[in-house]
């Protein structure tokens, strides 16, 4: 059994579950190693098991952890399950997040009587909030190729380019928002949040740009967000929770009198997917940890005039954080 | 309300429901407008209703059809529906196929008692089936875009390139298996299935290519694959079933005495999604319409050896259907 599957079994007793069906892809690709787009895995104390279709076999032969038996499906692996399963009764845990209304009811029944389904919850992201080195490195590689993205696009300058062209950068340099294919004119701020991934790591990062000089009150509202952002970053440890990290930050921006244009939460986990745990927000939960990779992103938004957003990924230590981005972060002014 | 939610109403009586809650944002995009990544759709008999956050409301002022009654809600969406129901008895639809199990159950601790969720289906994905002229013009754009972007890549030759090389090609050309970081040699089959995006609309293709001069057994292959292709493509008309004309090209394989190595179904239906319906299979249910979108692209794929797959994009009519994709078929041998 390989090691992440023995820390996921270990977490079933606590759900009330004897066995864990993973559906959500990216949970297998992070269990099993499959990066395929058709496949599950069941994962118990006794049970290690991937199941696959036709299309897929070669490919999971060459990326599927070798502690996982292999079982060849049909193309809906929900077939397949009821073959797989330990015999006798059993508590069969499900990821409620992911498992659609329509699959429940097809796994309902296909399987046996004997076989109970329990909504487990999120149980693999659980593990996957606290990065292992090899992760942390591939989130770094990430970040870094972001990084020199960046440089080159500011390098081409920005009046006259469209969003559209901007966002087609080398590298993968992917903005959130729908791009426009609209010109950027002189004196707009752009707000680029971009990113890049390898091995299926991603890395998030914004930057606000200025096009020709801008006016005092943009410069202030710009150093007020960076303000907000550098006492987010140092307020960043283990133990320390999402909540307050995020007040923090939120802090600094009502005292500048903005924190109604301040709508969303300070931060989110970045791994396997872009926005993962742990939440640095008003409402979290969470509790840093050594390990997390999270974002650092207030903003202010002005509605009708400009946006301001700073963004960072860091990797959570035990005394304070590890920050990825080295993109530079005074205010650019570029043409 | 807008032609295509008049459409959509027209469908909820045989559904058993009054109203239908479209959360599945592909298809809140195919009835609004909406391109963003947070927003769902209420729709019945009076009732046109957007929901969004605040992150997108500038967005959906731009992009929602002005038909609909806009909601600014919290993040979660959910929160928001019960108060743009209308009041008295209602049975709500909602799409089974995409709602997941922790969605519906804090759907129904949300709603009042008056409130009956009732699992509908897919009914948006059956209007999307049959495409206006506006997306048949999108897809054949996508398309044309496409067969330049593989025109290009020939150019550059195969020898020596590694397989994410060419998956970088301009205009967005993207395989849909994972690309791996291995150069291609000479004397080998290299099956590339592409497309581009135009406004949200997809366009799909593949051709196999080969490098160095493929032997006679190869060439005995690619042109079987060839014969289904083209007696697939006669097959394709309104009327016909997607299970009669994948027999058309299986049977053509079959007689070749490749049956066994031809595991997939004869082709989709193509719009905002690569793969939609209707489905051309030998489980295929579902009956050819003018104005369908489908690939034709039979495979034969030899284990360790190699494979080819030839696909065509058409658009279904009356009397038999237009070819979209341009791109040569006879088999290519390059450098």
């Amino acid at each position: 059994m390989s090691t992440r599957a023995e820390r996921l079994s270990a977490l079933l007793p606590e759900a009330g579950v004897d066995l864990l069906l993973v559906t959500n892809l990216v949970n297998v690709r992070y269990l099993t190693g499959y990066t395929g787009s058709n496949g599950l895995a069941l994962i118990g104390p006794q049970t290690c098991v991937f199941v696959t279709d036709f299309r897929y076999v070669e490919q999971a032969a060459v990326e599927v952890d070798p502690a996982f038996d292999r079982v060849r499906a049909v193309q809906d692996l929900i077939d397949a399950i009821a073959d797989a399963l330990p015999p006798g009764e059993l508590r069969l845990g499900f990821e409620d997040a992911q498992v659609t209304v329509r699959q429940h009811g097809r796994l309902r029944e296909l399987l046996p009587e004997r076989v109970e389904l329990v909504a487990a919850g999120q149980l693999v992201e659980r593990l996957r909030v606290v990065k292992e080195p090899e992760e942390v490195d591939r989130i770094r590689a990430a970040t870094q190729l972001a990084d020199a993205a960046f440089e080159q696009l500011l390098w081409g300058g920005l009046v006259g380019r469209t969003e559209l062209e901007l966002a087609s950068v080398p590298h993968g340099a992917l903005p959130h928002a729908q791009p426009r294919d609209v010109e950027i004119g002189r004196g707009e701020l752009v707000v680029i949040d971009w990113g890049a991934e390898v091995d299926g790591y991603c890395s998030d990062c914004t930057r606000t740009v200025a096009t020709s000089d801008p006016d005092a009150s943009t410069r202030e509202v710009y150093e007020l967000v960076l303000q907000a952002q550098l006492a987010g970053l140092e307020a960043v440890r283990a133990g320390a929770s999402g909540r307050a990290v995020d007040a923090v930050a939120r802090a600094v921006i009502d005292a500048g009198g903005y924190g109604d244009h301040y709508g969303h939460g300070l931060g989110h986990g970045v791994g396997l997917e872009i926005h993962e745990g742990p939440r640095l927000s008003q409402r979290s939960e969470d509790v840093l940890e050594s390990g997390n990779a999270v974002t650092v992103e207030p903003g202010i938004y002005l509605p009708g005039q400009f946006g301001v957003r700073i963004e960072d990924l860091v990797v959570v230590t035990d005394d304070g954080c590890e920050i990825l981005t080295a993109v530079r972060k005074h205010l650019i002014s570029t043409d």
